[in-house]
């Protein structure tokens, strides 16, 4: 047997049916059409919101990075929910415009912008977060001939990193942004040129659990920000203090301490150097505030036993959730939480040992390894939970030739 | 400096581009309507198949599995050069039969075949490798629905591996197949209700360079043949030996001894034990006959220096090129062989160090780490190679919203 990742709060059963949304998850997938599918709830990202925005100082700013979770319903409902979107290409900008998003409050992050996209983002009036001296060039000459002062803020390399992130974004050599001793000078460069400055853009890294870690990375960027501020000589519209907010995966996760991040981040704002005096700031979360509102469910196809093993094969697999599988950016595999949504939250049921493993003939397609679960029969309903970010649109949906997941959303 | 895997054979230059199919790299982009893009060389998978089949003994069928590359038109053109199709799934099944591929010459394994994929295959005629006694109880009860004898053959989980093997597809538990001790009583369970029974498939692992662990295991595969097919009491008409094959994709990989494998091959079919006299036997290889025909071409946005480090930032990325990322199913990240296309094969060029960074917001998406090459400037063709089997199909291709690759295949 080995462990698995807790299941996030917000999950309840009714006649050991896992209910999402108050809705059992077999009327789910009836609804869906058939099963594998995501659903997303809500209500839970609503939670979600409220409770950090309760947690934060008043008047933060709270972006959402939609590449975490693009689909249309729910990008439409987030409009209403958070200040900004955060945006990675010229797709994601069609996927935030056509969700309502207004454009001054979308910005565009990413290292290997293509004219045309710069062309798209500056038309539309979306700021640019300046990945390079390079792309600041490109930008102010698409700007002319297009005839737009583009908004631009320029994404800082800082010299530290967030430590105990799943990925760090910062410190040391990085293709993201210019290395912050090169920061000011492309600042004044851009104003003087007549964009329309907006600011920074400081990402030190993400998935971090630690909430020491994250204020001291907190701290730091305020601090690289108000010292290139004081060297551009200009307060900035924004500072982006980029995210990093992790949530519980695996076994052992705790929870992110969101009120010792507040409190500390309150404290730090309300003492902030008068470089800074004005500036508003934002927080950039993707992962943090829809990956627990999310579930794959997923029917299981065949049950067998191996050499004394019992597996569970499913009709979904890494094809929709390669996070789950292991295989990106994780170099152990560990489980994420998963149960069996028709056996939910029984207390009498025996439990045994079973591997959940999806339908691609590969041996990395495993989503569950040795879980202690109801006895899986076929026709079951497996939930992996964890499902809300990085699920559908960040997995090689075309692999092995299956169709692709369906996706709803409840509680809208 | 890092090294780079070896850039496979058969990759000349004209004036320092890079040619394919004997096609510059630059005129191929231009052909395609923009990067990045996939070229497959046709030739080169010709000479390939070629080459395998002067080395293996004669009558041995050569089947090629699907997955590793399902583009249309090289689908198309893979039906005149082998002996069968190997898919594993229902749009697998389209794809073979789109492509022209005869029925009778196609098998489907997987080991969560839906009942409305096996209802597919079994009206069209093709065969099931079972992965289980409940897929057999469906399969017969799905033929006898609609009236169809289905062609059957056993998937055989092997009481050994293939060593040194990238991924193991054998030995111990295992999702895929019956444990060798119950696949015969479940062969003689499939001919006594009638189906029509095909032989047997035996996988034991992938991505093997070593000769030698090959030759084991593919004599280790027909000994478990000959004892199944005793106890079964009847010759199988086919036995599918698996593949197994590996090509080199990092610094000191060195190609596969075919040779070698071909002469023990002969050896052991020549002195086929009497319960295998009369079967045919078949390789089933997807990888080793396309992914060094394959290049993807990615153009440079923008060269930056961070820390000292210089960073070639491409269009393409993760979301077409997963494997040479390192993401998918490597535990450590290795170079794959890459080159500029358009400063490709010159004598004098002064080399430099670069790490070459896909367009995805994300540290995740990094194709070359400090790799030596001619100096690179915003507008350059990358050449990633050896992507030719699992790329376009294989990686996240909704990630981040970027647009799908193209594919283009030469030498038709």
């Amino acid at each position: 047997m080995k462990p698995m990742g807790p299941i996030p709060p917000g999950y309840e059963a009714e006649d050991g049916m896992l209910l999402i949304g108050g809705c059992g998850a077999a009327a789910l997938a009836d609804e869906a059409g058939d099963t594998p599918l995501f659903v997303y709830d809500m209500a839970l990202v609503r939670a979600r919101i409220t409770m950090l925005r309760a947690a934060m100082p008043d008047g933060l700013h709270l972006h959402y990075a939609i590449k975490a979770n693009p689909f249309p319903p729910l990008l439409a409902a987030m409009t209403e929910l958070v200040d900004g979107f955060d945006i990675a290409s010229g797709g994601e900008l069609k996927h935030a415009l056509d969700a309502g998003m207004k454009a001054e409050a979308i910005s565009f992050a990413g290292p290997g912008k293509r004219d045309d996209e710069l062309r798209a983002a500056i038309q539309a009036g979306v700021t640019i977060n300046l990945e390079s001296e390079g792309e600041a060039a490109r930008a102010l000459r698409i700007g002319e001939a297009v005839g737009v002062a583009p908004r631009l803020a320029v994404r800082v390399n800082p010299d530290f990193d967030l430590k105990g992130s799943g990925m760090k974004m910062g410190g040391g050599a990085k293709p993201f942004g210019v290395d912050a001793d090169r920061a000011a000078a492309l600042a004044r460069r851009v104003i003087a040129a007549g964009a329309d400055w907006r600011g920074w853009h400081i990402f030190a890294g993400s998935q971090a659990l630690d909430a020491v870690a994250i204020i001291e990375a907190q701290a730091a960027t305020v601090g690289l920000a108000a010292r290139l501020s004081e060297e551009v000589g200009a307060v900035p519209p924004l500072v982006n203090l980029g995210g990093g907010f992790g949530v519980p995966y695996f076994p052992g996760d705790l929870p992110l301490d969101i009120r010792a991040v507040g409190l500390a981040l309150e404290e730090g704002l309300t003492l902030v150097p008068a470089a800074l005096e004005g500036a508003a700031f934002a927080l950039e979360l993707g992962r943090y505030l829809v990956a627990e509102a999310g579930v794959y469910l997923t029917r299981v196809i065949d049950v067998k036993e191996s050499h004394g093993e019992r597996f569970a094969v499913v009709d979904g697999g890494l094809h929709h959730q390669l996070a789950a599988s292991g295989n990106f950016g994780t170099v152990v595999r560990r489980n994420y939480p998963v149960a069996i949504a028709n056996k939910y939250g029984l207390a009498d049921g025996v439990e045994e040992p079973v591997s959940i493993v999806g339908c691609l003939c590969t041996p990395l397609d495993r989503l569950g390894e040795r879980v202690q679960l109801p006895a899986v029969e076929a026709g079951d309903l497996v939930a992996i939970f964890c499902a809300g970010a990085y699920g559908a649109t960040a997995s090689p949906a075309a692999f092995l030739g299956h169709a692709p997941a369906r996706e709803i959303l409840v509680s809208e």
